[in-house]
């Protein structure tokens, strides 16, 4: 494990998990938001440490034992064996907290990809999962891998089991993109959670995994048609819906603008839309924010492809 | 609707619904066993008529208003407003009934490909559907679309949705060959279905939508891996597994001869298993009977390529 570099830049992207049908399995990055992370090498010590937090208005812990960036980094160090110099972290939040969009997945693939980035033999996505899904238990709790996973491996991605962690990475067409609208409000995943059923009735659930299925067939083999069918969440939206006010308008906006589908993105508020076509989702989002407006709502609106690359490099020396 | 031949007779494959982690939504046809149906048309009555079913041993009613053949025939001819002559079935049944194989599904399929093969131009598979799934109705009260979809479109088919029924052809890896044991017992369908639990945890739902997603990505990828670790079903076949005697052990069997995966074919007791080589699975069929055996249960063996065709014509005039 050879560096080559002595300091790296790196832009992580924001992830859309759950994707309507998908509950707990489904993931994607957007090409934005996302967040940079700056590593330097630092040889007067031998820790991980974080030296500057922005645009996260002194919210997120700057004590690396806390900190999903550093936390992520140091599991990965340590499963290296990693016996060598120090690292300072810089985390850049270009993306809002708490908003459904993977922020703390995105700081912590941030950081483990900018550590990547001054290796002389990069470690693969999958060498990088375990310690980014430690990265979300400092966050959360919980080791989920749908926001880290499609983070590090760019598109859209299925994971099929958390134990041991299997990511089934599923191409989309070339034209599919993805508008998301934030909203000005700020919910807790563990309020999110609260408000799900955690026994739910087996037709529901069939019709559920049959759109998971025909979900996954639709972006396989490029069927717009039935990915529009399988954007259906018969279990999740239902019941997290009522926590984001005027959810109901601005899906049905998104809708009556030719969305593909739209639902909630992750835990929540951001609500985010497919379409087949650019310009489509800039109206889209034009159309979700007017409704967000109505109810006198502020919020941000971002247009992207699906994010083929993960992180990406953006500088280093 | 012009009729160009005045008598025909179809092979309609047997079927295996379920498929592991797809309850209710996935199907898949096989080469053998499956039921022949023939037809004539018959100018003196203007009715459906059953004149002969053979190898049901006189289980099957001859009454056209209550067999899933003549029932479906009849719904089909309904629905094209059909006013010409009257039709004579004779089924003869070459697969088990009872058997968890789509045995009504076979018949009813079979009588539809009958009447379509004496047509100048024949429905497609879609435009049968309707009246298959009417048969179903008809044998067991529920118009489920898994085995009759499978049975006419061959092949792997998702049902995403049954209203309106939404089949989804999904396309298989070539060496992907099924085994199919079925042993001297008969379940019936209620039954199995009562033993299921009307009400499931989330957190096991999702661990079958993500074996779903799977299966359905490891079939179109042809990564056969991928099929063999999403072949779990983690909330039906554990409810319906003690219905079976020897199931554990017979499924072991199959596990330990490189089965890709083995499970209750539709709603048992027959028991299928995958694999990917016509070897294998020939010798996978040995070893699953040598286990009903170690129980005092006779079985039949049949093993086959996923159809790929639906009904075949093997004669007309």
């Amino acid at each position: 494990m050879k560096l080559i570099y002595t300091s790296a830049s790196v832009f992580a992207p924001a992830t859309v998990a759950n994707v309507g049908c998908g509950f707990d399995v489904l993931g994607m990055a957007i090409d934005k938001p996302g967040d940079q992370v700056d590593i330097q090498v630092n040889s007067t010590h031998k820790e991980i440490r974080i030296t500057q937090i922005t645009g996260d208005d002194g919210r997120l812990p700057l004590d690396s034992t806390k900190n999903t960036a550093s936390v992520a980094l140091a599991h990965l160090l340590e499963s290296i064996k990693w016996k060598g110099v120090g690292f300072d972290l810089q985390i850049h939040k270009q993306m809002p907290l708490g908003s459904g969009l993977g922020s703390s997945a995105a700081s912590s693939v941030g950081a483990l990809a900018a550590f990547n980035a001054l290796l002389e033999t990069p470690l693969s996505p999958s060498q990088l999962l375990l310690s980014a899904m430690e990265g979300e238990r400092a966050a959360c709790g919980s080791a989920h891998a749908d926001n880290v996973a499609a983070g590090l491996f760019g598109g859209f991605v299925l994971i099929r089991d958390h134990d041991p962690v299997d990511v089934i990475p599923i191409s989309t067409p070339e034209n599919l993109y993805c508008t998301v609208v934030h909203p000005d409000l700020e919910l807790n995943t563990a309020d999110s959670r609260s408000v799900l059923k955690r026994e739910i009735d087996l037709a529901t659930a069939v019709k559920q995994w049959a759109n998971v299925g025909g979900l996954i067939a639709g972006l396989l083999q490029k069927d717009l048609g039935l990915i529009r069918r399988s954007m259906v969440d018969h279990i999740i939206e239902p019941r997290r819906a009522a926590l984001i006010p005027g959810f109901v308008e601005v899906k049905k906006a998104a809708m009556a603008a030719d969305a593909l589908g739209a639902s909630i993105s992750g835990a929540g508020p951001s609500i985010f839309a497919l379409s087949d076509d650019a310009k489509k989702a800039k109206i889209i989002g034009e159309r979700m924010q007017e409704s967000f407006n109505s109810f006198q709502i502020a919020s941000e609106v971002f247009v992207s492809r699906i994010n083929q690359n993960g992180p990406i490099i953006l500088d280093r020396a």
